[in-house]
């Protein structure tokens, strides 16, 4: 193979190094332990489904998938997300025990991009699913839980920006009448392009009243004070009953105590067209973009013949990685050189400090061609070496 | 979809339940932190690499790598061993430390099969690659390593087979001659099929001295015992280093005190085209095939650029799950069941378990439709139902 080619990984493919390994680790297991203690079950599912199944039910945009075909001739694809894989795993599998069900998962996804720039094109979310129960409680639930796991990381500057895809949409037909209209408006808010917003909303044929409600739909931001604010912007009290949904959310999560982490933002929509009912992204202060997000998506399972409700989130650890902003401290390491005819000198030495919990290399000098930079990166060196029973220590 | 179709994964395609998940992932922290306290640094590859350059390194047959273009049209694989990735990384990145160098990998990797059979196509692999030590203490350190690592999962009935596949070539080519006679008797050996490989070897046009010789490899099965007579089947010498190697290390992993968990197979090859001296696997008591394996591969970095010796070992943790037999226990998990009245309360003592470090699920009861089969699974139900300060025990 060609000397400039034999390194390269494919587009958005990323090797994660033993420090940033470490400290990844560690996130994920001081969330998961959260996640565990709350009574969500970690589960997991294959790299690989059918397109048939798992890649159509999935929100993820048909370009963004990675497809492969199997020795059968069928379509297959790298999971673009996890909330539909576990869809249909809960659908098929854990259902036979009674609803509602609390699943966890931390897992690697994987979404083509087309260019190299920096993003990822696989990345790992570690995130929740709670499946069957239809109540705003599981919604608070599910922040609340978000909200502890997230400071459990240390991470202390995040806030969860909470929406409603039913007042969004309901108050585009209200206005707007079709759904193509709609489509063309709630594709600049996902994209928070609201300068474009603003400039689409200005040319349209309607009139200045409804361009105004229109507009003022980006001031919808705020604690539960916008949620009164909103209803002035519906018409017959319709989509009066996503607002009630935000207020029985913000009560629910006063008793958990997590409403100054929160804000709501009745202009969020998502580019996951699955969900149905209150939404949130997360922000963390010094990363422009969310670092997770999640919401309920009551039609999902259906697909998978079992038609019922479930909420969930997931928190991309790259990005969290980047909020936190700091690695974790590395553990020191020791090391122990040996000559053979101290070997097994060598050998117990080592293993008595590791059975202290100390990381420990033991290493055969004769491999290794340069002592001094080997043994550079331990913060101790042990030598035996030569004429047994002469310890020398550095 | 079709609703047979709906539920279905593809070919050796599998979920992980709860309990299983947890059982595995106590068992890859136990072999983790043994790795990492013998100075092992944990990495991560991607899963998909360049066919050209991953892809063609790999010892895995063309047959069974899953592939699939990108977006540029180059032909990308999913990882179907961590060696070929780990290889790659150490040469592009980390061989500017100082080597030898010490990684540990936890990781999926991908083998597309036939038919449906129970085969997975993804299993997960847990294992270390010691990089730039050409010395018989590296090899013996691993062996260590894996026995150590194997005792702290529980695992007692377990047996490390080594051989050594220069003994093996040296003498086939003496006997045989050219490398493809060899080969033939060289895949009934890694098949295991020995009645085979003897009724191959008695239609050779060979000395009866020589057949005998190859069906004598068949018996050279032990202690160090087997290294004098194995000897005996060489021919002037040759070969002999690959004896000399042998005894080395058996002094080696008596210093190590693993001796009493290693036998000697000479009959010993392996698919792994890539190993070019000692090689071993790793038998466990009640399973019919190996449940990891390993070796030293001195030909592989120089792939990328940076000739190095090399040697590590994978276990693999489905196989090594059902060696040990049984799963770990389930944490109980409590349940504090409530109506909207008692919310507050409710959250606030089901916190207070969950700080106790128990595994506690808070429900809102109207979010439940079947109270009996939905609690049955908790170990203890608490209610917090109608009017305040009445708390049911169940």
């Amino acid at each position: 193979m060609s000397k400039l080619f034999m390194f390269e990984k494919p587009i958005g493919m990323r090797d994660t190094l033993p420090h940033i390994y470490e400290t990844k680790k560690k996130i994920k297991d001081q969330i998961g332990q959260e996640f565990k203690l709350a009574g969500y079950q970690f589960i997991e599912t294959p790299a690989l489904e059918y397109y048939e199944t798992v890649g159509t039910a999935s929100a993820i945009l048909d370009q963004q998938l990675f497809k492969l075909l199997d020795q059968q001739g069928h379509t297959l694809v790298l999971r673009p997300d996890m909330t539909t894989p576990i869809a249909r795993m809960a659908a098929s599998k854990l259902l036979k025990e009674q609803i509602p069900i609390r699943l966890a998962y931390c897992a690697n996804v994987y979404r083509a991009q087309q260019r190299e720039g920096g993003r990822a094109a696989e990345f790992e979310q570690i995130g929740i699913e709670n499946i069957g129960d239809p109540t705003i409680s599981a919604d608070g639930e599910i922040i609340a839980l978000l909200v502890s796991s997230l400071k459990k990381t240390g991470l202390k500057h995040f806030q969860i920006s909470i929406g409603h895809i039913g007042f969004v949409r309901n108050l585009f037909q209200q206005i707007l009448g079709t759904e193509e209209r709609a489509s063309v408006l709630q594709s600049y808010l996902y994209e928070k392009n609201y300068v474009g917003y603003k400039e689409h909303v200005k040319q349209l044929s309607l009139s200045s009243i409804d361009k105004q409600r229109l507009l003022n739909i980006l001031n919808m931001r705020g604690t539960e004070n916008v949620l009164q604010e909103a209803i002035s912007l519906t018409e017959d009290g319709k989509g009066q009953g996503a607002i009630d949904e935000l207020k029985q959310l913000w009560l629910v999560l006063k008793d958990h105590g997590v409403e100054s982490f929160v804000k709501f933002d009745l202009s969020l929509v998502s580019h996951m067209s699955y969900y149905t009912g209150i939404l949130f992204e997360i922000y963390a202060e010094g990363v422009g973009y969310p670092i997770g997000n999640g919401g309920r998506y009551n039609n999902l399972l259906e697909k998978f013949g079992f038609p019922t409700s479930a909420t969930g989130f997931g928190i991309r650890l790259d990005f969290l990685l980047e909020a936190i902003g700091e690695l974790s401290e590395e553990e020191p390491m020791q090391c122990v050189l040996f000559s053979k005819e101290r070997r097994k000198e060598a050998i117990d030495f080592a293993k008595s400090l590791q059975e202290k919990g100390e990381r420990t290399v033991l290493q055969d000098i004769s491999g290794v061609q340069d002592v001094d930079r080997f043994t550079v990166k331990f913060s101790k060196v042990h030598f035996y070496i030569g004429t047994p029973k002469t310890e020398v220590e550095e």
